[in-house]
């Protein structure tokens, strides 16, 4: 009853803030992503006799009951899985992903991803694609979208159950092989906000989320239409449009979340700038500091070389659409 | 036919952005502001024969015909005083601020009121201070408060021609003396984006702009009841928000207007902080990067102390509730 899987983190084109379901992680609009290669969390599960209590280490450090992680993520989501599948073992879980986490890079999205996959295999659950994409998003809300690969849809579904609230690929990862992503790191730094919490203060108080939901079905349709059409321009607008209308509702939620800090708009303010002057690319950010340039293949090496006068800046990660989760023979403990 | 002016700057603690009348610059909300004393424009204004052609010197620059400056803000002003005046003599005007000019700091403000001053006694049309604040306005929205010492709301008005939409004082500058705005210059380069045109394309384009409109008029009951009251953590919450509603208006426009550069976000992110941990002040920004900080007298020194640490910071200015607009026998030429 022991098996890895390794899934790719995803970057949100139209964004997810708001659950309709607390519980359950029903969101209150469809979403749609691009999973990327080569950010992953990689994750050990195995359940047996021999595990008195569920033990989760993540990048090397134990969370232990008492921690948010241990109690509102990992023990949820466990007795979850020992309810429905009707195996009552206690489960030790060890992961590790290649980028840091808590730093708005949606960590649990790639780590509940590699979880239900690689619990799908140890309990032999059998589970289709679809319904591992259901079973990720108990753990995380855009786990829903790592499981698959390429261009992906959230669809939120509409029963009280969330037995239709599950992802489909829109288009496979060589579907569009010239799309980039260049993530800028501009913090390391743990973010304060987690996104659990978050949305649901704006869906509380921002006095814009109700114009925030109005406009998200037309986003999605653009999204798409411009994905299946290979349309930069279309694509990137939409993203860089919905990302500043998730933002907005976040800093109008009160207690103000601002997740931007001077590497943020540093960023920002280039790529508007750049694009004024002809080179086409947009930002899209997430719950977080970091700000994620779309660009062209052709264009990655002109971005990169002016991202180096970018002085707040720590890093940056070229990354292409990717693969979906699935297993892997190598197991972490 | 000579006269001069001094009229301080305003800071909107409830802000006005959008028109509902672009000839006649009706606003779409009313909005309250604080008159700040010490940072103003020196205005002298002469009307006569030997002028041929209107003359602008701003802060030592002459700005001529073609430049949006004379055409569209001091022309169209001139040409409207001589069409009510009946007075149809070409006019030179000086004007000078003792602060950077289009920083964000509404110089236009000042330096309509001090127009609209100065004209009032150059041409001896003997208008009341109503009246001169609904003249202000034909020059710039923000003017029609800068008439007016200490807190002033500018009441939107219901009338097609206007004649209704000018400020009131709520109370005089010493009503409330130990209230503190530390203005925060966090960059002195000249803005890209004007206010005329940004407000525009916000009514135009973004999709929350309709909430915002929708927010306001409690925000207007909440300033006005804590200004009444002294009640700082009441103007102080209002303000900020309403502050943070307007900008999510505005990176929501298309195309994204983002005033923020690095230093705002700091001094953002700062306030936030120190809020948190009880030293109790909280932001506004208008359409620049310039944070102002509001604050108790009591807790100026702190504040300053602290804002030393902030490495974006070009300089700070301390700034209390000011008189309103009024003559001085000092001219400029």
């Amino acid at each position: 009853m022991k098996a890895s899987a390794i899934a790719n983190l995803n970057i949100a084109l139209v964004k997810y803030w708001g659950k309709r379901n607390k519980e359950l992680i029903l969101p209150k609009n469809s979403s749609i992503s691009v999973t990327i290669e080569g950010l992953f969390s990689h994750t050990t599960v195995e359940f047996g006799e021999e595990y008195k209590d569920d033990i989760f280490v993540l990048d090397g450090k134990e969370f232990k009951r008492g921690s948010e992680e241990y109690d509102e993520y990992i023990e949820k989501f466990l007795n979850f899985v020992r309810q429905f599948s009707k195996i009552n073992f206690r489960a030790k879980i060890v992961s590790k992903n290649n980028f840091p986490p808590a730093a708005g890079l949606a960590s649990s999205a790639a780590g509940f991803a590699a979880l239900a996959t690689a619990i799908n295999k140890a309990l032999n659950l059998a589970l289709s694609q679809t319904e591992l994409s259901i079973l990720a998003r108990r753990g995380s809300g855009s786990a829903t979208r790592s499981i698959f690969g390429g261009f992906v849809e959230w669809r939120k579904g509409v029963k009280e159950d969330g037995s239709d609230s599950s992802a489909v690929q829109i288009v496979p990862p060589d579907y569009w092989p010239d799309f980039r992503i260049l993530i800028c790191l501009t913090s390391k730094k743990e973010k304060k906000i987690k996104s659990r919490a978050g949305m649901e203060q704006t869906v509380k108080t921002s006095p814009y989320y109700r114009a925030w939901l109005a406009t998200v079905d037309e986003d999605l349709k653009k999204a798409k239409k411009g994905i299946l059409e290979k349309n930069f321009t279309l694509v990137g607008k939409t993203a860089e449009e919905n990302c500043l209308k998730m933002h907005a509702t976040m800093i109008t939620t009160y207690p103000p979340i601002i997740y931007w800090n001077e590497g943020t708009i540093e960023v920002i303010r280039s790529v508007l700038n750049w694009r004024e002057g002809g080179l086409e690319t947009y930002f899209t950010i997430d719950a977080g500091p970091q700000v994620k340039i779309l660009c062209k293949e052709l264009d990655v090496s002109e971005v990169k070389k002016r991202l180096k006068n970018i002085k707040t800046l720590e890093n940056t990660i070229l990354a292409r659409p990717g693969r979906g989760a699935r297993i892997t023979k190598r197991h972490l403990f």
